[in-house]
């Protein structure tokens, strides 16, 4: 199939998963060769507007493992400061003739749209606004999950933390919606909850979800915890509340003796107090081979859109 | 020729411009080849002592299409904030062993001047602090006019908006006025008009040119109108006095009724409020094809220092 | 021998010293022949909790003559404000599979151990926290020493300046420790004195060394003085004392005068007001061969960590 930009998790068809979780594995022999040099005539071009540091670097690696060259921002908007902030339609025009693939993170939801609608190269969104999505995160989420548990129908997930504003469970429910008899539990303190937009996404799609507060009553149950990040910053001047919402959240030793024992434990790092240090040795912790996971997904999604 | 470091447009001889317009042309089909490999031992140092995202992205992705690696720094200053402003010499004397060429943009006048008299290796200015020179842009430009005009020699050039501090349109006047019966139209409000520095160095070389207030009254005579970012931040404290100046150095849809067929308009970006969305789409609108001409410009440059 | 991690300069023997000098040797040799492809699949991460911006392009050169790729950031705790300080390990476990090397600064004395610890690919600390460790600098001081004076056995170096806060005095004073017959003048105002854990060390290792405040009377027994930054912001509020050290730990043209014909002068640059411009000329200041000796040090020390 044809793969010109990456915008949004709900582009991605069945097939197309199929065809990118092929192209990862392939990836992964590569990588194991110790990459490739086919790519070395392209140039990636890595515009961050907002902090993103772990995926621009996993991008910029990904790139540099299939052999080709970076020209990259860590922090756009602070050298636009006095530029109207709807220029980001003139900087792709520019920077579109600089390479052959935009990486994009912008402030805004909807930035990467925007990118697309102008850029005569391929864009992918690599997070746009609080709130908005994040694809490449759900995809190597979901391929990490197709990795570990070695099924997708029929599975279980529960997403805990805060689901208002978390990008990556966002988009992963809403590919994770995809798959049959899927269960889906939305674990969160009900200010910080799944939206309403997704729900009835999922509602029409007939996924089966449920909304709860409990995460200990549902770890028996599941076959997969994606626990996301609770920042600090977002209770300032509510440290009391953080300290109770943290730990109600909180994935310890105590957690795994009520998890399956083939469930697994994902985050899309870097957390701050989800889960406990000692949890990171248990085999089930997943999150660090999601990371590793994420340099083939995205090898295989740049040499995709680079087609 | 030899050409060893970039540091005004004045140093350009009629010569030299026919040998880089060369040079850009045949790098023009190197890029339509895929880039080259030539210059994979080589390093650029780009050091970049306040913003200038657009040009250090240029000049990265020029090197990248060459085939050779990059060290970059995006916000020098803010990372010797301790050290006194008269280190650049010594940063240079330091740089110029880790790399083969550097290009600089610093934040004073006469910085890539100071550079290159310590510098071991080729420096190129890319633009020295307001009212400096930034002779790569306008180098790119007058490439730009020759490839869209396919006329140098008589030609008649408007010059709008920001004059008195727009390093590209003081570059690009000096080079321009190396023409046969080239006509130059400053048109700016007396504010931010033309200096006197380039205004004798045209009387002296018996270039002819005009000042004048009013852009519609030349729209209909000139071949190129060549605007000028008008900065905001300029104003601060008298918004009313920018809006009125944005107004009047403006151009919309009724500017290009004015215009001839065959001329071009032409905007170093980023842009803020002088051109109109709709007239992008017109084919006189040359400003994303000049950033375009801006990579195989800056690849014949690089090339030609590091030789 | 093997080499792992590069934390500190103690962990470095007499036998590694030399095998060292000989890798640095031979990279001299592909340094002059133009660089090698020998690492052209090998990625390294740059992260850079604080500024550093010479001692970062440095190794960014040297991984490019290498033939390899570079993922890197300027400012990583810019980028981390929300989270908390004790994420470095998250960070580590997360980029160690991004890359084949990782090029740390961290802000906090044993941020480079702490790294280490936790890392599945070698970890160099490119200096930690003031008055920590900065061994690849001490190695290439000590390899410029070699280079310039043909022994260090028996070798008398003045060290000079803020020795209190200095990581590449003390870094240096732990290996010329190493070497026969040594004489380490320490030559600072007591409030900048080297501490105690240093000096306790050279004692307990029978070094000789000495504590003084006058540098001329020290000037004409030595091989080497090298002389630190004293920090102008170190002094914020007491300018006064600020210039009375400066005016007496200064290297001038009387300086010069006192100094042995075979001497030379040293600096880890950049230098604030230590040393006198016209010293630059006289072929004793040894401080821009050093910097160069930089690549070759840190090419050899990155082609055996990644061996």
């Amino acid at each position: 199939m044809k793969l010109r930009h990456i915008i949004e998790s709900q582009q991605f068809t069945l097939p197309m998963l199929v065809e990118l979780f092929d192209r990862a594995h392939d990836m992964e022999k590569i990588l194991k060769r110790g990459g490739t040099r086919d790519y070395e005539n392209k140039v990636m071009a890595s515009l961050f507007y907002e902090s993103g540091l772990l995926t621009r670097l996993s991008f910029e690696s990904a790139m540099a493992r299939l052999g080709g060259k970076v020209i990259s921002t860590e922090h756009a908007s602070q050298f636009f400061s006095s530029t109207p902030s709807d220029s980001l339609e003139d900087t792709i025009r520019v920077v579109d003739d600089f390479c052959d693939v935009i990486v994009l993170r912008h402030n805004h939801i909807g930035g990467a749209k925007r990118a697309a609608e102008v850029s005569t190269c391929p864009v992918i969104n690599a997070g746009d606004g609080k709130g908005g999505q994040h694809p490449t995160q759900a995809l190597l989420d979901l391929y990490t999950i197709h990795k570990e548990t070695n099924k997708l129908d029929g599975l279980k997930v529960a997403l805990v933390g805060n689901l208002a504003d978390g990008r990556t469970a966002r988009s992963l429910s809403y590919l994770l919606g995809k798959y049959e008899r899927v269960k889906l539990y939305f674990i969160a303190p009900k200010s910080l909850q799944m939206k309403e937009d997704i729900l009835s996404h999922l509602g029409e799609n007939h996924v089966w979800y449920t909304l709860g507060e409990d995460l200990n009553a549902v770890l028996p149950e599941v076959d997969v915890v994606y626990i996301n990040r609770i920042e600090r910053e977002r209770f300032a001047g509510a440290d009391e509340e953080y300290t109770k919402i943290v730990q109600r959240y909180f994935i310890d030793a105590g957690s795994l003796k009520l998890m399956q024992p083939q469930a697994i434990i994902m985050h899309p790092l870097s957390r701050e107090n989800e889960i406990a240090p000692e949890v990171d040795k248990d085999p089930r912790s997943a999150y660090f081979r999601q990371t590793q996971n994420g340099i083939t997904i995205r090898m295989a999604l740049l040499a995709w859109v680079m087609e």
